[in-house]
């Protein structure tokens, strides 16, 4: 991945890094700008010719002795930690450094072309400059945009739309009708368009309930490696623009994803459930079906919805792990709370005190 | 998906449904039985040529104002909602609107035939009417029933059988001397047969126990997309008849799910551990190794069981999610039940009470 | 698999179980050790030919009566449990076990070569005695080590390096740069260096953080189906020798997983964890991001881990379900114990009592 990594003045990357981000993103230099910065790398281990950053708290030691080239830093941190080395000081040093780190890393270019061993049915439309791996299968009816990747062994059904320079990694299935937006990334081993689980219980057994719904996939979306997204059962299951999504996470069908909501892998989303724009939604938390979470909602790891949240905030519901007897003695006594109540009922009424009517009523 | 879709009046319809239910769901038509119907739709975006039906309580006040040619009911929904359009009366309108999907959704029929670039080994027999696609490969000693599906880039090893129209989406694994039934559907990226998680330690390290079993898997089983069965240990890992996994669950080796059980996506099973008949078992629930649980037991989404359950019931055991402060100090609170114990029985022993003996066997 | 088992007498396997053991295991046969064995079977089904052993605790009664050819116990089970046919005792039944079934069970010799559909790119190095499947594709300045098998519709990216003997099941995936040590075992669609997750906030959206590291994967290590190892957003991701994943597992970028720790299915480990040396990880458990596990922890299954573990020894966080009616009551007076500790302040405060700091802080 080094090869062909562009070398740049510090003072030509924070050039770039204003471009990129559209002038958005001011950066003053203290230092020495003239210094080349090949690559980004950790606090502890980066070198003269390496940009770093603080990307924990945790590491804010580490920042006065840092041996990199360059430190992206806000005002308030370079003040108090006074690294020994140059510094970009900025509002957002976390986004400076993203920007920084993708003009240092740009994305190998692909050779457009279309393997011998890959299946192009005729009735498929492919665009220009794009790049069809080997074993790969595109069906009739389907549009490629322009500058697509489609990798080895990836499978795009029939009547399938991809927008322009999205990148399907080896080994991605997109099944029939489904589309998905401009520059997504999909990792490898995801499944866009899988039939939802809807079956009708009857004589015993389960009937199936054709799904008959797409998944419609906006611009800008990254979706993690193993990760399912279900076709809707008759409507449509929707991931809006920017949608970051993890690896082995389960949409279940007609789910709604809102636009640049982030959710961390493991998540499972159970069917006809909304999810607001620009949540965020920590790793294996669990989210009942025919919820609505509304924008704005951040959720912490291990944790499970099955209530509607109309309020913008935080939420939890994980217990943290405690040495084994220590947390069975809790278990046991938790599941005991009822006699602690009856004792202090009793107390209570020994002392002549009138019990909550909240007590009373369960 | 809509080409080719059959188009009946609401009397063909029932027709229909009566014939596919075997005579075993009948329905009384309220309205115009000569009106064309050629698709399911929701209860708010139907339109007059659709069929819908409630598909959850809380949309109950959509029936009256539908728009759609016709909606399933029961005789009470009926009566009490009084929508403006045809109604389709019957005992259980789910599974009612279930057949009608399946008659307005035929499943399209493919196209017998190999694909040139698939790797059929000589060894393998290959039914009647038997489509493999792009890049497929069955493995010798293997048996492909008539009419099945398998797939682009699917994977069938050796020693394998596999029922008549049983279909692999593409991308799934069925490993060797595994045995799926008839009529199963298989969805991408699933795996069958991989090895299960077995090593004894030794010195410091694991050594690996060969996994001998095999997975044996019913007719009529539908398998979710990057879902995982392993093969059993020694004895078989089995999947009966009629069962319905989602995505992305685990079933670990030597694990039995008993006939017509449905299990939520991102499910765990481990090994060893038997499901009964008729189970249903919410998403991201993880049950331990070497369990029973028996027939007709309910578990809710996100529970851990770690013991047998041996009356069929609902079990649950999740906690649902708060305002993330509320949760912190109920979680503190938790934590400290002990000195709430403590400070309870100072009281008991001021106020002269015997406290209880089951709390102080702690 | 039944095809060319070898057949050696009770004291032969012995022997041969003494020679891959390294002469660490040492046993004593009770018993004919003339008799022929010829597979491993589970103590309820085994016949006079098969080995057998005590699987689990429960399984006690069922060893008096097996009708296994011999039996593997400790001295202390072989003479509390009596069983009526040949015993091998040993001090680790579990360890010898899995030898002999090593050995009872080889893994198949496979036939070099390449398959004809395979891409093999000029760049790449192939070692001797490889095998490469039907539609798998190795990339430019790769290098495969002797006797490895890369089966159908894998994919190994660029610049990977893989060590001699190892194997890929069918459709796994291993992308740019990374690495993995001799004698691995990769099951089908598992992930290896697909990007992790790294975005930085910017204006309402997402910016992409370059993934520029690798997956360092050490010798002997076992990963299961459709499990996902992020390649490091920087620095690696390393896990390191003899550490054994089982499926459906994500680990995020910049995690290292130390020797020989063994994870169950479905656990999910955040960026920049480190797990220690020997740790047994329980199914579904979940690890917040920039933790440290030290050295021989045990977590349970279904734990949620978000604080560092500095101490050895056995963590646990989840709850047992219960019967649906009663688990709703318990956590309904779990969401009030503010009113109970309230309650329990005020008949305090009227015995005179002083109440607890400590409950007095939050």
């Amino acid at each position: 991945m080094a090869a062909g990594r562009p070398q740049l003045t510090l003072a030509e990357l924070a050039a770039a890094v204003a471009e990129r981000s559209g002038g958005r993103l001011a950066a003053a230099i203290d230092g020495d700008g003239d210094r080349y910065i090949d690559a980004v790398a950790p606090l502890e281990s980066a070198g003269p010719s390496h940009l770093t950053f603080l990307a924990n708290v945790r590491y804010r030691n580490a920042v006065a002795t840092t041996r990199a080239g360059a430190v992206v830093l806000t005002a308030a941190d370079h003040a108090a930690l006074q690294p020994a080395t140059s510094v970009v000081v900025c509002e957002q040093p976390y986004a400076w450094f993203a920007f920084a780190a993708q003009v240092l890393n740009p994305v190998a270019q692909h050779t457009p072309g279309i393997d011998p061993t890959a299946r192009i049915d005729p009735d498929a439309k492919i665009g220009a400059d794009v790049w069809v791996g080997p074993g790969a299968v595109v069906e009739a009816g389907t549009d490629v945009g322009v500058g697509c990747r489609i990798e080895a062994s990836s499978y795009v059904g029939s009547g399938v739309r991809i927008g322009a320079n999205t990148r399907l990694y080896p080994g991605v299935r997109v099944l029939d009708e489904c589309s998905l937006g401009a520059r997504c990334v999909v990792h490898s081993g995801a499944v866009i368009g899988a039939d939802g689980f809807g079956f009708a219980p009857f004589a015993g057994a389960w009937i199936k309930i054709p799904q008959t719904g797409r998944v419609i996939i906006g611009a800008d979306v990254e979706i993690g490696a193993n990760t399912t997204i279900d076709r809707g059962a008759i409507d449509d299951t929707i991931i809006e623009e920017g949608v970051k999504l993890d690896n082995l996470i389960q949409v279940g069908h007609n789910v709604r994803i809102g636009a640049h909501s982030a959710l961390a892998a493991c998540v499972g989303i159970s069917g006809s459930t909304t999810i607001g724009k620009r949540c965020m939604i920590g790793g294996e938390v669990g989210i009942a079906g025919h919820l609505a979470i509304c924008d704005d909602v951040v959720i912490t790891g291990f944790s499970m919805v099955s209530r509607s949240i109309t309020r913008p905030g935080v939420y939890s519901g994980g217990f943290p792990v405690e040495e084994a007897n220590t947390w069975r003695r809790l278990v046991a006594r938790f599941k005991r709370s009822d006699s602690l109540v009856t004792r202090l009922k009793r107390l209570e009424r020994a002392a002549g005190a009138a019990p909550d009517q909240e007590e009373d009523d369960d």
